[in-house]
């Protein structure tokens, strides 16, 4: 069961003759609900806003917010996910982005199935062999274009894993099909550059600035197979699992490292009462 | 106006959970109606079987036919566009393409504008400073992830082009926004090679074939700014608007050319009876 709010009015459907369908023209937020409160719905809004700019959509972050606390205190006392999609709204054919009324879309989801485990016993990845093409003028934003996830997470699927990592055409290690990843390696923490491809993460901020406040700043590189191999801890992260830490790549054992379990330490209140 | 039939069923919407918006999980394509018949429709349905083979999304070409020509047959016997859209349907939140109940949308549109001056006396274009990132999953087909064609279109509208070349990271020119480019030097032909990314037209197709049967065999070849600057003619074409001469690139001028000239004399009849 779902319910959504297209600019403000209650609705299932929308026009066919959408942009957002048509090429992927526009925007995406998934936030975590816990008791009826959205988790850094402000920093999921700044990204949001963020794309909207680099894309050229305008973006009414007060109406998204308005329609985000209207769902939650009608619709919503536990917990759920808060999914927010603007598009470019409806235009004639043609890519040209002629000025249209955009096109806000709130719905309030059910919440995932429980994952405490592996935040606990952390979970195995596959390497997936779809790599990401670099595209800085889409990098670190949430758009709808998302054929790349969608075929690696598929790949993924069919060999029964949870997640996988995803590597750039050049070898470079980005993210996973759906979180972002961080590795440790004598004591230093360290998590892809994303501005060539890649999702820049609300959780991945948000463990960025908390590392460096316990003394632990957080490095952006260049990551590749050789360097993942050397690594004493790997560990991902999202704004709906939190933080996973990984105890299998393909064939490579790791035991979840200490600086995954005290970052855990910091977020666990915010995923787990 | 336009009017859709959503597997098999008049309606104008579409459910806000399609995979089309939430990733632009899907394909489309484009059909030019000229006096109530879809012109290739079996051309652009094979490259929509295509492209739904590489994304694994299950393609009822016959359904999809059945639908055309129901469309066709009760409200147009003039001149549209036909469009049609293939999404891997609704399923729940989450990359992972879990069997779905496919969606297909056709819609018959208003004709475009008609364009046959452009065809007579060419047309104006711009080079883009978006660059066509490089991904060879994806390239040839036509799916639902075009966002870096809305930005490039977005690039040529502001600066009052009505297209634009655009070419890969590394340089190699690609196709415009919207079609396909053909060069002649010293009475050869050339285009693009599209493996790393571009869509494989149907226009382009046509054209390679009629091309090679006049003795002038089309070569696939990496075609650098230097060789763009050499050339004696240059043309676009795609399935909607046929085959224009380009007469000026940013500052070049170039003269409709004898060979694009001889292939719009062996298609005017498709586009101008």
């Amino acid at each position: 069961m779902s319910i959504s709010l297209v600019n403000g009015r209650f609705a299932s459907s929308i026009d066919i003759d959408s942009r957002g369908l048509a090429y992927g023209d526009g925007l995406f937020e998934t936030v975590l609900v816990n008791e009826g409160r959205a988790l850094w719905l402000g920093e999921h809004l700044q990204r949001l806003s963020r794309g909207a700019s680099r894309l050229q959509i305008p973006c009414d972050v007060a109406a998204i917010t308005a329609d985000c606390e209207r769902l939650l205190a009608d619709f919503c006392a536990g917990d759920a996910i808060l999914k927010i999609v603007l598009s470019r709204g409806v235009v004639g054919r043609g890519y040209s982005p002629l000025p249209a009324k955009t096109q806000r879309i709130i719905s309030l989801l059910p919440a995932p199935a429980s994952s405490r485990q592996h935040w606990h016993k952390g979970v195995a990845l596959g390497i997936c062999q779809t790599k990401l093409a670099r595209q800085p003028l889409l990098a670190g934003i949430k758009h709808l274009n998302r054929l790349e996830q969608v075929l690696a997470a598929g790949e993924m699927q069919r060999r029964g894993y949870i997640d996988g990592l995803v590597f750039d055409e050049a070898g470079k290690l980005i993210e996973t099909t759906r979180s972002n990843v961080f590795i440790g390696t004598a004591g230093r923490l360290f998590t892809p550059g994303l501005n060539d491809c890649g999702v820049s993460g609300i959780m991945r901020q948000q463990l960025m600035v908390a590392a460096e406040a316990l003394g632990m700043p957080v490095k952006e590189a260049a990551i590749e197979m050789s360097v993942l191999r050397e690594a004493d801890e790997v560990f991902i992260c999202n704004s709906v699992i939190g933080i996973w830490p990984v105890t299998k790549i393909e064939c490579m054992h790791r035991a979840p490292g200490p600086i995954c379990r005290r970052l855990q330490r910091e977020f666990e209140s915010h995923f787990y009462a």
